[in-house]
């Protein structure tokens, strides 16, 4: 008889760890949320009383030593990702991990290396890649309505920055924020970069630039394949959220714009006015964030291997890598380089 | 202390019926789904299996009779609708009811008398109330952004017509679909109807004229306020269900567009091509048929007033007659005809 | 040898009038303007003088006594226009007609017969059918894209009312105003109307109902072959000039929007801002206008029909009659009584 | 008493030196067309009888020699720019001149200093300074809705590269088809340029890469406040002529959408379609030519310097070598290497 239901236990109870949490409770049917692991032993026990979980803990062994647990959400921060992954590897649980992996190729690597000897199935948190926007951009360009691609825009944009606290750990603007981007064009594209150049200043808030970090960027990715791809991003936008691409190629074009809380305007004496994008991430994206969870438990539950690999989530750590000596050093950089 | 849940029993396990039913064990958080009502035992049986509800059973008074649960959801076919209401209001449940109250006045006023007697909740589920677009062209009205209302523009038009067996039974056009759009003119302007033109013809499919229906309709409502309201209704859009609204006032204008399954497009030698709207009902309004649960949930915790009464019930069905008869008699009909 | 170039009258020093005459004398090439005639002979000489036109007089004989001119353009006030036509027609002029021929339509008849026994060309101003929005809907209709026509949609606001003074002497909104739409109703769907109802109210401005007339109206048109109308008027858009049609039907449905004097938006923390229709009427339809009046040359030239025939200048003001004793008498009335 | 209308002398009668004489004849009041100069005596003349131009001839001499003609228009071939300005200033006539003013960097200068020690005034034609939809954007900036501008995105597509013979001749894709978007960019930007990084590659017809030139790029320029603009180009785009500009700052954002032949759409079973962009340069920017001509007709009879002005002409000469040699070194290019 087939497995109709996993067990999985989840680390990390920040913003994204309580929504993953609130959705495997209550909007996941195959899946049951066996134990809630934070830092915080009292964070921990707070989120699993709200959502009706039995196990709560402060170590991430409660989840690894239970034989019961099919998968691990790993939603704890960045630092923790590689150590996690492999820790979890090594008692044989699948594993659902948000990105990055690490901000370090090395233990990318290590990480990697550890779930392909345990033979676990390891999914990386791109979540827009189950955003129905992009989810049918790309199927138009693999259906061939483009043609051949030529031209990629990728513009994402944040309504406000994150605390400084966080943007002082989190590795900078391209491995923060345009990570995301960087995994869009590989998905949209269907090949890898080979050169990026990058261009980063401080627009929005000096401080920022004080903790060594821009907010405000262009890149420039050129695919094997010739293609060339344009992000730019902001971490401050005056009108919201805005996440947006185009695919340019021989036979037409295909966009995305942004989705909007409502379709409707009013217009008066000053004009047509019609509504922001919806704000912020959790908004924009839950159907994303479910879809995405929905596809993790789905191949854990059929034996195989999830749409975002750990490849998928080790080349846009090269490309931010890349991104960032580009800019340091104000010249295109080849992934090569940071493969040495 | 105040209670935080409520226990529901549901009658009807039809595509409404098992929307709602789906909603309350999976999406709603502050009602317990407790027994499920069908016609037909087997198919009570079967939902309550699926959703993991203790009691099925092929009669109301399964619901009625048990003192542990407070309202009951109505979504079985319309001609049970009245007899539905009074029993529950008699055994004292809080009542949410599908629309219409009946296709018969006197009996629709005999419910709303056993409601009041009883001093129990009734919402009828004008969901479209609760969907975000019209909701926000609503707030527009209200606080002045339009101005002193002078037109409303109502476009409803469904993908396909239901199975003839279906409509034979439904009251006909102006009952069963165009009701929603009595409602929705009555939600928007805030004030009555006076006057009703209709005209009806049989565009789509000769077999609906053969069972005395229309298919195609275009009515004019006279409010008392003045404000004049045209609706157009259709059983069969190429394109999909298309369901907009707009409202001219005397400082501006406001309006809701179709929701689309995404914000995407294609541009090539043909031109550029957009998505159709969202298909059908059931997508559609997903979240306003959760929002309307919750309000009716919220009405009873609190004790309030639900924001849609018998008398929002009962108004759409006195339209609805006077709509049939200026299309018989070729001539606007006054409401004030109908309540004689 | 064919004729190149005619020779063009025009009387009435108007806003419409001296539009015309700008046109014929600087962006139309295949007619020369060689009269200009006002009730002023002030008027006439001015804007001759302005244009370099040669001859300017306050009597209409100047131009239809004059060998040279092939025809006339007559942009007088509507009570001219019968006793203009009948008298170019007896002259042997053609004759290009701003709409409506005439408020009686026993002297619209007279008219009519003078130019069918004259054997001259009649083209009414209905500009609107020369615009390349409504051209292409129309279009779209006769290449069977919409398939069978079932519904239309004709809105049509104007952003401010014309002086009291006018709409006295008008004929009435239906008469004046919706005239257009009437035109439009029956240039899209290609047959004709059968039965009118029509709902008029005065909201915004009470002086214009002290004069007897309304301001805002709904009109209900049902033509002969089962195709239903609707149409909403008023004198007074906050956000200027409303001009827009849709046409639904068993194959899909055509739209046309309004146009802008640009693409732009804006968007910032209050939301997406774009711009107010082109206003008015003069600046919205100045394409329309030349290519009308291009088209009567043409016919002229070439001893065509016209597009626009004199049938085309009767039947809506049938229509805005029949409109009339609908509101006035509160009941659709059939355009067969109104030819009686 | 101030000079009304100025006469000017038009060189060059390929498509725009045609469009811009038909102009200067019939829609522009102000200037009269005094002579029509090509290197075809025959080609000339044709055009000059047409429109009814009294001179024609294949010497600018026959322009420049004349005393009672004010101004000259240059639309020869790129070649014949800077040696036609260089004859005009010391013929002490004023220049309106298509660009480039050069391929080569000293010839420009050189022109310059010719018109500059004339006191002749000289407008570059770069017309997109004058569409609406530019200009709407452009007036956004200046009056502070955008706040600092941070990023500006301009898309630049053609809808088929020009013959390959042209291309030989043209100075290559920077020269010729980007040179409008780095003029565009000052425009909007209203700042310098610092540096330039370009990619560029042969992607719609590998006969433009055999005679050295490319088809696609992508272009970073950085501005001396901050401000990075990207630019996208290709000379072949399925969907027609696509312009559209987008500029991010920190109060908002301002685009402009591209124009389109009318507003209408249909609603199918396929889909929503509507209008491709306007298509091509002569009829989308039509408005924008005329405009632009009457600005230089206004600075010459003003005694006013032109808003586009020889260094406008200058600037994106260099940005456009700049780009050239970025993408044939592989790195970014500042602008002072070009100038040394």
């Amino acid at each position: 008889m087939t497995q109709e239901k996993i067990k999985i236990g989840l680390v990390g109870t920040g913003r994204i760890g309580a929504m993953h949490a609130e959705h495997l409770c209550h909007r996941i049917h195959r899946a049951d949320l066996a134990a809630i692991v934070s830092r915080s032993q009292a964070n921990a026990e707070r989120l699993a009383e709200t959502l009706g979980v039995s196990k709560a803990s402060d170590q991430i062994s409660t989840i690894l030593d239970d034989p019961a647990i099919d998968a691990v959400a790993i939603c704890s921060s960045t630092d923790t990702h590689s150590e996690f992954i492999i820790r979890a590897a090594e008692a044989g649980k699948h594993i659902f991990c948000e990105k990055p992996i690490d901000l370090d190729l090395g233990r990318v690597d290590q990480a990697l290396a550890a779930v392909r000897s345990a033979g676990v199935k390891l999914q990386i948190g791109f979540h827009r890649r189950f955003d129905p926007n992009f989810q049918e951009v790309e199927q138009q360009v693999r259906n061939g309505a483009v043609g051949e691609l030529n031209l990629v825009r990728i513009t994402s944009r944040d309504p406000a920055p994150p605390p400084l606290e966080y943007i002082k750990t989190s590795g900078g603007l391209f491995l923060d924020m345009s990570i995301h981007d960087f995994d869009m064009a590989r998905f949209l594209v269907g090949s890898e970069v080979e050169e990026v150049f990058a261009k980063g200043t401080c627009r929005t808030d000096p401080a920022i630039g004080e903790v060594g970090d821009v907010d405000t960027a262009v890149i420039v990715l050129t695919f094997k394949d010739g293609c060339m791809v344009t992000i730019d991003n902001c971490r401050k936008s005056s009108y919201g959220y805005d996440q947006r691409v185009e695919v340019f190629g021989s036979k037409g074009m295909a966009w995305a714009d942004n989705n909007t809380p409502h379709r409707t305007g009013v217009g008066n004496a000053e004009g047509m006015h019609t509504s922001k994008p919806l704000d912020f991430f959790l908004e924009r994206y839950v159907d994303a964030y479910l879809a995405q969870m929905n596809a993790f438990i789905d191949s854990v539950l059929k034996g195989e291997e999830p749409s975002v690999t750990g490849i998928d989530g080790r080349n846009p750590v090269v490309i931010a890598l890349a991104a960032k000596r580009s800019m340091e050093q104000g010249r295109p950089v080849r992934l090569s380089e940071i493969e040495k």
